[in-house]
């Protein structure tokens, strides 16, 4: 039975985020410190630096996370408020409880965490994968269910990326592995386990207009723009960093042209699509980001940038239909198309890359410890922890499959436990609608522009 | 009686700006010229790194004041353009008249102001103060009534942050007391002295639509982006800057998530307010910038951000209404409760935490001297200019003191004089509409998607 | 004949960016390797600074070309996909381009083209003169048609650019002659020759709307906010940097200015055109660059900005008209008021400003080189190359020449080549229209806000 807007019960997400907030002010108020102001003048200098040397790189990310996401999820014509303002609160949320866990994790020595710009970074990266997963039940879920599944992801996200990159020892600068393909198939998971639905029509507010679809292409540019800087600002500062950007801008480059070519190839009659151009256009640097600072040819980075982009618009084309026949599995966005299919492209293309650059006698080498001279495969083996090419290739499939397998597993179970009722997902009539959440005047009941009676009567009083 | 648009007189706005325009250049021809290029390679290196650590946060204040504050207040579903051109052109304006007066009060030496990026930067904040103040009048206002309210409040503005900062030593390096609540009062003086009316029912033209209210998100989350570039960027390089941008991450962060439990716990039915959204996410950032750089430690900047956007929603809903009907006090855009109460609290924040500092045995002390080693009492006390803990709290509530009753006064004079027959205000009927001042396409006039007549005209002529 | 959308033909665009991208894969997988990794720690660091002092402007012009002229072109109300996109494309497709030939004219030592984030940039400046360009044809060429034009656009300006400033030895450093003159001539040029047509009436796709005018205003903020960085990314770092910046800034906060009262003199009513601010503001940005990091004085910057405000405004109102009229020229965008006209100003205020500095016994120079002491007059003609003040100023007027004369003839021969039949330009009826390159939902047939027959189905079914 339809439920009516007004009686959509909307206690929860007051009570859910003010004790979340609470425990938040209690924790930072017992454990949370700032490192001691630095006392020589060289020190002081040196924070400076390191100010000036991320900062314009976090500002980047930022903007990229919060206003060009933002946008590009505007594209459901009258879920736009709620995309925003969802995208905004889950990026705040999560942040906060990967600070949180963080601290508990990593950072515990004597009872204090000590918070620095490098520590919010890195909690910002645990959020983007909340933002990421939430796209493939955009719409159809309630902020608390986004809540509880943020809540969830964080700590499996920190958990696998420990895994991933502290314990297998993959390489992956721009997060690839560890947050694109995390997040799509974390977020597939949820979405196959709170919808196991036959498949539905069409919902009619689904549909994005023109105006709705140039909101989110403003999105994806902006997204475009400040990639490189999510891709480099861990890099180690110098050569490598200076490579991930030079990468990233050509694998993007390359993305942008070949999506044109692969949507107007495979449309009937040969319009672009809006979704491939908004999708495709950043595939190349979703694929990049786990080779951008190894050695590798500008080529590559070309050739990946195109071959991301062909995969993205194929799986827009024929496998998001085909997975919402045969699974009747929902994603929104096409993160599969977006995260998950570049993801796994460049992680393939890593192992190439560590393959490669050991037979490479030129002295081309994974620069990340700049070593000088020596034999290239001496080198490569030095810098890998001694388990040589091969194992370094190993380890970075295996990453791969931990990150797919892991991901899977824990969103079909947080998928299972957003189905709890409490949680208020909406009716389906009332989905896609930011009438459901905000005080926002209904479209369909604004008096438009032409609202010429009152004028005339605004009008006739200020005559008598 | 109804003025029709066309008779609306417009001839002035042109002559004051031209004139100012011309008076300017002549200032400039006379006084103004840069410093000598340096001679030295030791000093051009000196200047390159000036440029490259003040740039990027001059960069980010400039994104913010145009395009950010732009945009939140194009929530007027109809004056989006004049929102933006207004602020666009106000902020021009004052920006060059704070250059002149600025030269005139402090940088007089010899004939001579030597211009560089610093005093550009001054300028603008002088200017922000008048973008803030226009909130309050915002749709109701001509141009000129603009304008002439800038020309009196940037040197009011100066000379109130002169008695401030300069003689009452207050620390205030985000512009809390000498900005936020200076104009914020400034603006609500020259409201009530403007508009001294009775109660006016809710203009047709005022309810924002469901698309300019999201156009007003983007500017507010443009804004949450890069504020912590606005509280950081007169810090002194290194912790005491570090320090700034963390706080104000952590308070904005804080504000961001708090908004949401207050709104949706205040309003019936619990659906969330988007001006509370817009608003409230911000306030965080106003409270935190007089503190920013003390000694606290993080709890005390989420607790700031928290507190600050429960008041502006509590402004909202409860003390905006009552001082309409009371005062009949008209504050279109709510800044009393985005930048007056959370100034105050932020002002209140900083005389705890100049209290809780010199209790403090464990060396934390206010670093914007960086002082090595000794008692932190002595410490505190040294670099307060030898007034005493008291001395400098005392000092902090003075200056709360003065920014409320300077602007209250300056701002009731000032709306007084826009009272002046000559400027122009628009009658009830045309206010909160774009098509008064810019040559715009009426809506209601707009032929609109569907113009299939004259479509099929024109294929009819091709057919020929 | 019309010809109908269905059958417009479609199948062109992706085999010549398909045969682009394979060719472009060839030339960099043959010739292009990044630097060799730097092996001492000194190098390391001066990549990391290189990277930190170039980056930021990098990025700051990125959004500029990508997001802010992307916006300021989507005032043709149902246009504004193809006018994002195909910027979008044109600038990734001109960037790839320049970089390919600027690598076999420049960079061919030993069969190896180095790459590195400078000669990005370099090409990113090349794929400007396209975008700018465009605008005299926007909304009426096909892209094949655009596509074929940046083909042709680029290397005339990569060979116009080495005459100017290699050979004539003229001072640009913002680009005003060699970037902004030549791709507006070049752009005239296509126009005349591509439309030679009679007088057409007003298509009614052509009106702006007034959200189509709002968001090309905030395209056209953020342009203005970071043209600076297009500005001053060349100049030495420094006082030359820093004048440029200061330089910049004050002509386009004079150009804001202007444009405002320019504009409500010049239009009937007093009423302010949208078009007349969306350009007039960035004129005063076209015009100072040519001067930007010479040796004048602050005054000079404002004089320069406010006239070519005026210049601009007027060129709209009274020129552009005029040129429709007497030679049927068609300028989409006005490109010939706001990169033209402002652009000779600025030429001849770099005759004005060379001359002059000679005559200055001040000491001050063009900082350039930074020399240290000697007589002025000296120093200047020893750093133009002996060629002395009289001859610098001439080859600034020479290259003015250069740059209208090469443009305006190589853009008429493009534009004849345009004209064949296989480009596709598509028939009046559909010009100015998304629906004939994108697959976006027609406005006409949108079912709007007020679906409420399917919404009331769907309501039904979930009852059932």
């Amino acid at each position: 039975m339809a439920v009516a807007p007004s009686t959509y019960p909307r206690h929860l997400l007051p009570l859910f985020l003010g004790l979340f907030q609470g425990t938040l002010l209690l924790f930072f108020a017992l454990f949370v410190t700032y490192d001691e102001p630095s006392a020589q003048v060289e020190d002081t200098s040196l924070v400076a630096n390191q100010v000036y040397s991320t900062f314009p790189f976090f500002q980047d990310i930022q903007v990229m996370l919060v206003v060009g996401l933002g946008l590009l999820l505007t594209f459901l014509p009258r879920y736009g408020f709620s995309a925003l303002t969802h995208n905004f609160l889950l990026l705040n949320f999560s942040m906060q409880w990967a600070l949180v866990l963080q601290g508990l994790l990593h950072h515990f020595h004597h009872g204090q965490i000590h918070l620095d710009l490098h520590k919010l970074l890195i909690s910002e990266f645990a959020a983007v994968t909340v933002l990421i997963s939430v796209g493939a039940i955009l719409g159809r879920a309630s902020p608390c269910q986004l809540l509880v599944m943020a809540t969830c992801e964080v700590p499996i996200y920190l958990a696998t990326e420990w895994v991933i990159v502290g314990c297998l020892g993959v390489l992956d600068v721009g997060g690839t592995i560890t947050i694109h393909v995390f997040s799509c198939y974390f977020g597939l998971g949820v979405s196959k386990a709170l919808f196991r639905a036959t498949q539905q029509p069409l919902h009619p507010k689904e549909t994005p207009t023109p105006s709705s679809d140039l909101m989110s292409l403003v999105g994806t540019l902006i997204l475009w723009v400040f990639w490189p800087s999510f891709v480099a600002v861990l890099c180690q500062p110098g050569d490598a960093q200076h490579r991930a950007i030079l990468n990233t801008l050509l694998a993007m480059s390359a993305s942008a042209i070949t999506t044109v070519v692969a949507s107007s190839l495979l449309q009937r009659g040969g319009k672009l699509s809006p979704g491939h151009l908004q999708n495709g256009s950043l595939a190349g640097g979703v694929a990049i980001g786990v080779v951008a600072d190894m050695a590798m040819p500008p080529v590559a980075a070309l050739a990946l940038g195109s071959l991301s982009a062909v995969v993205c618009v194929l799986g827009f084309r024929f496998l998001t239909p085909l997975l919402g026949r045969k699974l009747t599995l929902r994603d929104q966005c096409g993160i599969h198309n977006l995260h998950g299919l570049p993801g796994i492209l460049g992680a393939a293309a890593s192992v190439v890359a560590v393959l490669v650059a050991s037979k490479d006698t030129s002295g081309s080498q994974p620069s990340q410890l700049s070593p000088v001279g020596g034999n290239a495969s001496e080198v490569v083996e030095g810098q890998w922890g001694g388990r040589g090419v091969g194992g370094q290739a190993l380890c970075q499939a295996a990453g791969l499959a931990v990150a797919v397998g892991a991901s899977l597993l824990a969103g079909l179970l947080t998928g299972a436990a957003l189905r709890l009722p409490c949680l208020a997902r909406p009716p389906e009539r009332l989905c896609f609608d930011d009438s459901l959440y905000f005080k926002i005047q209904d479209q369909a009941e604004s008096p438009g522009p032409d609202s010429s009676a009152e004028e005339g009567a605004l009008a006739l009083k200020e005559q008598v």
